[in-house]
């Protein structure tokens, strides 16, 4: 243990510009549709959600994106973050591989959600923006804006799925004590949300429907816009941070990654550490070993069709070509809620489909041993949605042992699990299992995707 | 906020030894004395429970105690912690004073408590001990010797004060994702357990009794070792690594603190950050306020008698000469478990008797809504505990702005609140006030504190 096994770069090392991966692109992305007219959106109509810095972010084509200062500040508040060597999980696997991962749980509210949330929160404000409405699973990134709304004086406004709102009192009060308003979603607030209620009065709601509900108060109100957690362009864009800082932490290391792992579930902490590996590569660096791994109960990447489809439920949203389930899709409640939505970000679907990066899943059982074996090597105990990096990344390590193999493997383990101790609860009462999605339900949600010709 | 308003160390500035007050003292601590015998005890009274090399750091009086290269590789983890200047709190309460704090919430439980908790653990791996019993209350301790155990090979066995097992089913969770075994106490593993259940099968246990099992367990077993998280000298010298560090980085910040502010519980996390500043004034530095914030419904410095009592309700425990309520004392159920001690650490008492050292005390209201206003202007949300401490810090400042004085003023934020957010729920809920213990209760505590003459 005479090695370091923690790299932290200077302050003066916090990256000062994102990365853009659209600027290094074999091919752009396809366009985006307007949910009425199924015709290529402008940027006028994404204006009643988006204040214009984020509406440039999402179709800019520049490489390096200036980080403003104050999100600097702001950043400096637990950022660079730690990059870890995993020398007692080496140990324990007695692994030849090297493993390194990046920790993103020092963040105020234990993920990398912050990263994307404060310069959200930022570029409204300075828009003259006093109020932003979002959706939330599980609530890492209701809390995470809230945060962000909190020191930046805006007021936020979160739409929680209702079965997450009863299960979570917990990051409920979280955002409360940051400020937020936070709602049970379906909620008689909008008219989407009412039209569900009418139906079917008892509806635990959905990522989809809270995404329906934050868009409508948006689209509908002068004073508030809109801010979504992943899958958009500009989202995946401020997460670049982590493998920016990476990058300059491997070098201090003197390594070079051969494997980089993520977890995903809309794409953006997956994005933030692979994009600017990818994007090295796409400009003549080496080629690495890029892995993105997703529920195997919510399989989008693995299972799901690459088509246009809606983000949420009412189809408000635009249309995206996307990895998608189809927006009908629910998947069984395994406890990754993070990574339980049914469509993935269209720049992370784009370079699976261009071959630059390899989906695979894993079941919940096997990600929570991985966790728990993080917790008593590491001593931190992962997220369940981060389980599924950590899974992989073992596993990498397993085949490296297994063919001789002193590989080096990264890591983004992108948040704590302090949130989600019942789940780690259910798993040592030993009232968890593998869950399985139900076939036909999946085809017909498949089959249920829009027509589009583009 | 183009100022810098963190303040990290080079891991190189990582202390290399920890300060000990005793050096410094100007009359020593009285002597502890045998429970049985009431006569001073001797180190080799102390063999069954600690390991040499702790017992031997309990009665030194040598200045710098060395940091094993060991323990220094795992502090690394996330140590030098950040020192904050809290510059929109000071915004935000519009006043001259400059605060900052030392924020310990960056540890992978989330408190100061690994500091000791991991020497504790390598000093007795280092003497060959296989097995760590102790208790623990909210759980903060108990996870962290967890944490330390799982890092150094030790197994732990937890003694959890049956109100907290039953209410905190996430800490238990945490325990045992660190591999460690939890009983609810009062248990039949132990005589002093059985006897209590025998007379209340019901009872809902205490610190005093969960201590009273695990020193049986460690006084009975031959390969097992107690573990305390508070109270002795070895755990408030281990905790001095906060104070170092602070000083360090307040120097960086060409700043000198007028006032020191941190909660006591036990005592360990404010000496950990007043006890190297009160050294410094020992040998003839400056002299400055230093202000050690109880909760006001369990007021041991202000309230208490400073007089030999037991630390347990077996009374198995040495006598120590402290602050003290009176071991029968139970104080009404406010949240801030961590703080619910009827006894204060001699040092701690000690300090505060030779007047280096002023005791407040506030009701939980109060801390809850400046715990609430540090989560809004700094982003982060403290522990119910370390609330305490943020509200005089906050009432410091206020008295700054009232007399017109630009005096600087540091707090230890000695852990987040993110596994007490069912305490912040219930406050936000309106199903809090401010609790008062038993004037009656507490004369007939205090008339029931043992005779001793020395």
């Amino acid at each position: 243990m005479t090695d370091s096994v923690k790299y932290v770069l200077d302050e003066g090392d916090l990256p000062t510009s994102w990365y853009n991966i659209a600027a290094d692109l074999p091919q752009p992305l396809p366009p985006v549709l307007h949910p009425g007219t199924k015709q290529p959106i402008t940027p006028d109509d994404l204006a009643p959600l988006f204040p214009p810095a984020l509406i440039m972010q999402e179709v800019s084509t520049e490489r390096e994106i200036d980080i403003p200062d104050v999100v600097r500040d702001i950043y400096r508040q637990w950022r660079p973050t730690p990059l870890y060597r995993a020398r007692r999980l080496e140990k324990a696997l007695d692994t030849p591989a090297k493993l390194y991962y990046k920790y993103e749980g020092v963040s105020p509210t234990g993920s990398h959600k912050p990263n994307t949330a404060v310069p959200q929160a930022f570029y409204n404000m300075d828009a003259g923006i006093k109020k932003l409405s979002t959706e939330t699973g599980a609530g890492q990134w209701g809390s995470s804006l809230a945060f962000a709304g909190a020191l930046l004086g805006l007021e936020v406004l979160v739409y929680m799925v209702k079965v997450s709102f009863g299960h979570k009192p917990y990051r409920r009060a979280m955002m409360q004590a940051f400020g937020a308003q936070c709602l049970a979603s379906p909620s008689d607030t909008t008219r989407s949300g009412r039209a569900i209620l009418e139906k079917d009065p008892d509806c635990l709601g959905s990522l989809g429907i809270a995404i329906s509900e934050a868009v409508e108060i948006a689209a509908t109100r002068d004073d508030t816009m809109y801010a979504l957690g992943s899958v958009l362009n500009h989202v995946l864009l401020h997460q670049t941070v982590i493998g920016i800082e990476a990058m300059k932490q491997l070098e201090q290391a003197g390594d070079d990654p051969d494997v980089i792992v993520g977890c995903t579930g809309g794409g953006s902490n997956f994005a933030g550490i692979a994009f600017p590996f990818i994007g090295e590569q796409l400009r003549g660096g080496r080629q690495r070993k890029i892995l993105a791994v997703e529920p195997a109960a919510c399989p989008t990447l693995t299972r799901g069709k690459l088509a246009y489809d809606f983000g949420d439920t009412a189809h408000l949203t635009p249309l995206v070509k996307m990895h998608t389930l189809g927006s009908t899709f629910v998947p069984p409640g395994f406890h990754a809620g993070g990574l339980r939505y049914h469509g993935m970000a269209p720049l992370v679907s784009h370079v699976v489909d261009l071959g630059l990066v390899e989906a695979v899943s894993r079941h919940q059982m096997g990600c929570f041993e991985a966790g728990v074996l993080c917790a008593r090597t590491e001593g931190i105990l992962p997220a369940p949605e981060a389980n599924h990096a950590v899974r992989v990344a073992i596993d990498e390590a397993l085949r490296c042992k297994e063919e001789g193999k002193s590989e080096t493997i990264l890591f983004n383990l992108c948040g704590h699990g302090h949130f989600d101790m019942s789940a780690y609860q259910a798993y040592f009462n030993g009232e968890l299992e593998d869950l399985h999605y139900d076939e036909g339900e999946l085809a017909m949600a498949l089959a249920g995707l829009p027509s589009v010709t583009v």
